[in-house]
């Protein structure tokens, strides 16, 4: 059955079973449809002083075409821990409507790891990436507008940063020319549109603690700069009173469930280049004080989004993991031998063997430089030949890890019971949690600690303009914030074909931008993409509805 | 009071007891949130057999600054009726985020006559407007793809049709060079954005009968032509299924409640220039077969609103009025007189008897062009004068009609029970509704047909380019859809200063566009703003949220 077939098969309970289960009232749930709840904020608020549960957070090898599985073994945990008795809640992202019509389908998890309703989940959902894109939009049609009315504040029109977005892979958006057609219409400059999930509002959102923290954060967002090169803030626009307003409701987790009916929060979904890839702060801690383990994941593999997890979700937020699990599969891992990605089904022990390294750089890292104890989950795949599941559990062990099999894929969460139990176990160990870098470091030295700490890089380097800029920003205060590091995901390098686990490279800071509403420095080091396009073949053509309403074409 | 006040201080039943009331199955209703439902189109299907309540259009004299309270009188009106004991049904249009943040404030109503929860209909509402925009928004993402690709299908570049579209004023995007920097970004082409109420695709949604029907028409889409001038359609690139698939909630009519707890259906919003500007007809034709009288609305003035309902909406759909209520102010006929806008709070007679003609005009139409009993709402203000009423009551009563005065803005439904009296008497008159013209009529002739009859013009003229492309569209099969004229709501005629009853005028046609998904034709007569801009103060700037969620500045 394909993903779809599955998920339209699921019995689901309604929401307010399932907010009954965690002892939400229901005034404080709101419901979106049957299966779909908004935990309001404000209550959230008043459970501040429970205990929290543990924290788990799942990770990956850098990712290849040959697919890892993050996302359902993090859903495939999330059963497990409560098919051994453990309340457990598994925290997510949304998915965003680029890569449900380009390539990808859905994100929602596959197979008989899943949240659902699926269809629901990948198309709109809550309206969560709406509100984020009307906020976003509002504040670039103000400042066109301020701009049309007189340019008061004086806005150089070449040096505005604030773009505008849409949740779509649009290559044309890219970049253009607005305000053409002459006067009744603006003033022409050149701008261009990101997609959703790269919107500083996302990054906002998902790192808020409160409705007022994000508007006080989205009224200190720069969106330009003056001929004399000050700074210009939405505040100075008026814009965050009703940014703010238009995401009242986007600040409340959505509550689904899985396949086994267990529940999950899907809420938030910042790109994990140019902001920091996952959930909202807030849905993590509602699960926290809802549940006995928390389950969520962190964008692409654990040298980016696992370190952008700790240095600026958990730095910010106060979270802290007591375990983490780094997902790998051996097809994976033959890619980071060097196999070719058509050739990773058959068995290859020796390019295994060649992959291994980057499994254990990532290993070394959570366990040594983040500071966390690691379980690593062996996602199967019906190729995987004993003899290289062998060499995989036994490299683990040499690390001092341990490697379980997971088979949640194809069979839910009885599959990944084995992985639920030492999981458990790694949550009792003890625990040194650290950030890769102080707050009081220069944001020159933050880089370079992560460059050399985590990816293997003998240092960094940069243009005299980039280090003008990083050394402006740290003269204006901004010094403190934690740094982004927008680079492939492929590598440990900025060499997207540079596999396995390359050392003494050097990372080079090709550009600098300030979030100052979400509180970080973004160091783009390569060529980042924060519009897509479509593929020439894109997955809409596949995707259809009947007359009764039912999707298809939707993996 | 303000708007917003009186709306906070609203009594809400749940949305599951307005459902309860009306026999709607639990099934049926998909709670958003506690006091919006989505009652399920595929259920409504099932109601086929029930005969029909009784239809009553609110439309009003030529729109004026002054304000003449059309949403308002048919909420009022709603009210009233269910307080004299008739199942009473109100159908509104969506409101725009683009007058929220504009102009406006809010569009649900006012004072002691508004549908609630204000905010939330103000504001998202329940993502239909974004699942219209990005249903839009994807179709042209995957016509620049497609060009990208190869252009297979033959794109002429400069022919392209089918824009993009924001729920926003924002008048930067009107005219813009897409696809700039360099190959990767797709092929540079100018285009532009419309605000969402003007999208093909809201038009479609609106006069739609099934899902079924949306993706059959949603697929004639003509989007753009070749170099040969052969048209390209959305069925060509496939985006059809997964455009519809994108709309499978938002077809689903939204049920809220007005202040007085009666039901209210809001749903959809086109432009009423270039499209037919009323709520969906599957709304209203849900709300025939649940209540005994539905009150709905029609776009701007009885010219341009109500003959749109009659011709496209009811033409298309099969929908009936029973009758119609005419709304006039005495201040707005005071500006038709002549008098300026800060002047009509004065008592003027003279003025308000020169401004009569276009009451009088209006009501003729409506009850000799359109055959529809009609009731004039005179929509009180304090500053009314004994001398202003009783020449309105007499003028309107030399014509045949009846006129009643309505205070449901500072008293609701108690303060329009007369009018709703005489709007159950006018219900039982004879009615003789008749379109304004005959399908089988060329385009050229329907639009002499409205501007002779309707518009009191004494003929229309077009170019020699512009009739070529009437005759061209005649010739390929288009000539018996309806026209949709596309002019200033202010006045008869195409001069927006022309207040009052103007006679002689031609009407003259200054472009085509051929809408093959909604199924009309749009006869652009004038200057027609698809893409509104922000004023130099904006609504937004005043929009505020406090910490605990309550929304400040929305009116």
């Amino acid at each position: 059955m394909s993903d779809i077939e599955i998920a339209q098969a699921a019995r689901l309970k309604p929401v307010h079973a399932l907010g009954d289960a965690l002892g939400i009232p229901e005034e404080a749930l709101d419901p979106r449809g049957r299966h779909i709840g908004k935990v309001a904020q404000p209550w959230l608020d008043t459970l501040a002083d429970r205990p929290d549960g543990k924290l788990v957070l799942v990770t990956a090898i850098s990712p290849t075409p040959a697919g890892e599985g993050k996302t359902t073994t993090t859903v495939g945990l999330g059963d497990a821990l409560n098919r051994i008795g453990k309340r457990a809640i598994v925290c997510l992202r949304e998915p965003s409507l680029g890569p449900v019509f380009g390539m990808k389908g859905g994100a929602a998890g596959g197979g008989y790891a899943q949240v659902v309703p699926m269809e629901q989940i990948n198309l709109h959902f809550t309206g969560d990436f709406a509100a984020i894109a009307l906020a976003h939009n509002l504040l670039a049609a103000m400042i066109d507008n301020h701009i049309h009315h007189g340019n008061a504040l004086g806005f150089d029109l070449r040096r505005i940063s604030w773009k505008r977005v849409m949740d779509m892979n649009d290559r044309a958006l890219r970049d253009n020319v607005i305000g053409l057609g002459g006067p009744g219409n603006g003033m022409p400059r050149e701008s261009g549109f990101d997609i959703v999930v790269a919107s500083e509002i996302m990054a906002i959102l998902c790192t808020a603690t409160s409705l007022s923290d994000l508007k006080e954060r989205t009224a200190r967002i720069v969106v330009g700069e003056t001929a004399e090169r000050k700074p210009i803030t939405c505040a100075t626009l008026k814009a965050q009173g009703a940014m703010a307003a238009l995401l009242k409701d986007a600040i409340s987790p959505n509550l689904v469930q899985t396949l086994e009916n267990n529940p999950a929060f899907v809420h938030g979904g910042p790109f994990a280049n140019i902001a920091h890839g996952c959930n909202t702060a807030i849905a993590t801690r509602a699960a926290l004080k809802l549940g006995d383990y928390v389950v969520t994941e962190a964008g692409f593999g654990a040298d980016l989004g696992a370190e952008k997890f700790i240095d600026i979700k958990c730095r910010r937020t106060g979270l802290r993991p007591s375990a983490a699990v780094l997902v790998a599969t051996a097809r994976a891992l033959k890619y980071h031998g060097g196999m070719a990605v058509a050739d990773v089904s058959k068995e290859d022990v020796a390019a295994l063997e060649r992959g291994l390294p980057n499994l254990e750089r990532h290993l070394r890292n959570v366990q040594e430089v983040y500071g966390l104890p690691c379980v690593v989950a062996i996602n199967h795949r019906s190729h995987d030949t004993p003899a290289e599941i062998e060499l995989l559990v036994r490299r683990v062990e040499a690390l001092g890890g341990q490697a379980v099999v997971a088979k949640h894929w194809a069979d839910g969460g009885a599959g990944a019971e084995a992985l639920a139990r030492e999981v458990v176990a790694a949550c009792e160990k003890p625990n040194s949690f650290r950030f890769v870098y102080d707050d009081a470091l220069p944001l020159w030295q933050k880089v370079e600690a992560i460059a050399t700490k985590v990816y293997g890089a003998s240092g960094i380097t940069a243009s005299a303009a980039v280090k003008e800029r990083i050394e402006r920003l740290q003269a204006e205060g901004y010094g403190h914030f934690p740094v982004c590091i927008a680079k492939t995901q492929m590598s440990f390098s900025t060499n997207a074909a540079l596999r396995g686990a390359p050392s003494g490279h050097t990372l080079d800071i090709r550009e600098v931008r300030l979030a100052a509403g979400a509180e970080f420095v973004v160091m783009v080091c390569g060529d980042i993409m924060t519009m897509p396009g479509l593929p020439k073949v894109p997955a809409a053509e596949l995707i259809d509805i009947d007359g009764q309403g039912r999707i298809s074409g939707l993996s």
